[in-house]
């Protein structure tokens, strides 16, 4: 019943309190939730794909398709790119490897709801988890 | 990271070609889509929670309100309640008791939308995953 992973695709952002490089509270309460509830116990069976969507600015950060996979990729990026939003996906990407689940991370511009639906028809994950600090209900999920 | 197993709510109906005890294509497809991407092959990490909304009919239908959790549960029954729901319930329950899998069944009545909802309340699963015909696209969670 194994084979290829389920891929899990989930939105993060920076804490609107902290601001960057921490994750807001649904953010890593959707990560947490995810492990302990999808993932638990089988780390091989599952990769997570974290996006992070940014408002546009206007301070030049132009970095927006690459693709971070282990700490190391984090490492080569000059000190410009490390700030903001790659500080933010490196806590997660670090996670993942902590635990031994595989991952990949990558910030876009734009709206978030649009993106999001755009990356999801282009990435085509098995699921998408979406962060709520609004209400504690179960998480609805429609089968494909 | 184990611990509780994550309970999984789904709702399932019957097939609107084939009739009872046949399910229909979209919970075969929730079914088999659980099995697939989230239990994988972590069989004691998860319990299954089938739920069958009946709308009210004049047959006297009346069991409404029995868990059956293992095939012994369904043999005792009379012939009178093995019918129809019942049936479609037992097909799920003993696929899951092949592979391993905890699960609990039951039927209610009423507006499958309104009881859903209203069980989703009273049950608290971890997730509820609900089948369609409709779309291929990929699963939407909101985590708690």
């Amino acid at each position: 019943m194994e084979g290829e992973p389920t891929r899990v695709m989930m939105g993060v952002n920076e804490s609107t309190i902290k601001g960057y490089p921490h994750a807001s509270i649904s953010s890593r309460g959707a990560f947490e939730w995810t492990l302990q509830k999808i993932v638990r116990s089988n780390t091989s069976g599952f990769k997570l794909l974290f996006l992070h969507v940014q408002a546009p600015d206007e301070d030049g950060f132009d970095d927006m398709d690459s693709v971070y996979a282990s700490p190391d990729d984090f490492k080569s990026l000059k000190q410009r790119d490390k700030a903001r939003g790659i500080h933010l996906l490196e806590c997660f990407v670090n996670r993942c490897h902590e635990i031994g689940v595989q991952c990949e991370a990558w910030i876009k511009k734009g709206d978030p709801k649009e993106v999001i639906c755009h990356e999801v028809k282009r990435v085509r994950p098995d699921l998408l988890v979406v962060g709520s600090s609004i209400n504690r209900e179960p998480a609805p999920v429609e089968s494909p």
